[in-house]
């Protein structure tokens, strides 16, 4: 299983919109993207803190789409890729750093799995 | 739900073992947080490559970890800091960027649910 994540870096001064990023993008994103066979799951996230007590966090939101390979998330990303990120401007002004990954280790309370074995 | 995640940036000439880190680390951390009763699972993932293709990832790997609250992660962490945190030169040199998020989203194929509402 491979997860595509795309990190908000925490810049001063940098606009976030998260009522529009979880309301009106996010759905639009998981509905578009979902329709894809291989869409395994999504996760966002907002950044409350680093490591020493009362620190920013290095990223103000997180998103993580999970799906079975790299080429299936191209094929389900690319044709709506326009409508996606031409949205971004009416929640935040930030470039993401987006990253592809391979998933070694997924588990939740009670069991644990190991995707590659 | 919260979201500890664990961030090993991919800087040149940096050491970071893999098979011990999955094999060895990974397992003993899963089993010493685990034993808390607000653990909710774990992630690990390994960084292929950045958006632009062929580019390096800004990552080498992430682990994140889902507890019910951060006092939660850090009752179940504290005691074993010591040991999870000695640790880690057996596997990176890698200082890595630790922050506490916020679950917004939480989504797996065919269902959508919002853990804070």
């Amino acid at each position: 299983m491979k997860k595509i994540s795309i990190l908000y870096p925490n810049r001063a001064g940098a606009r976030f919109d998260f009522a529009y990023y979880v309301d009106s993008h996010m759905p639009l994103s998981i509905e578009r993207l979902s329709a894809h066979p291989e869409y395994r799951g999504v996760s966002v996230e907002r950044g409350l803190g680093g490591a020493v007590p009362g620190s920013p966090p290095a990223y103000v939101a997180m998103c993580h789409f999970l799906f079975e390979s790299v080429e299936d998330f191209l094929a389900a990303f690319m044709p709506h890729a326009a409508e996606l990120q031409g949205d971004m401007p009416n929640y935040t002004d930030i470039e993401p750093v987006i990253q592809f990954n391979d998933v070694l280790i997924s588990a939740q309370a009670g069991d644990l799995t190991r995707p590659d074995q």
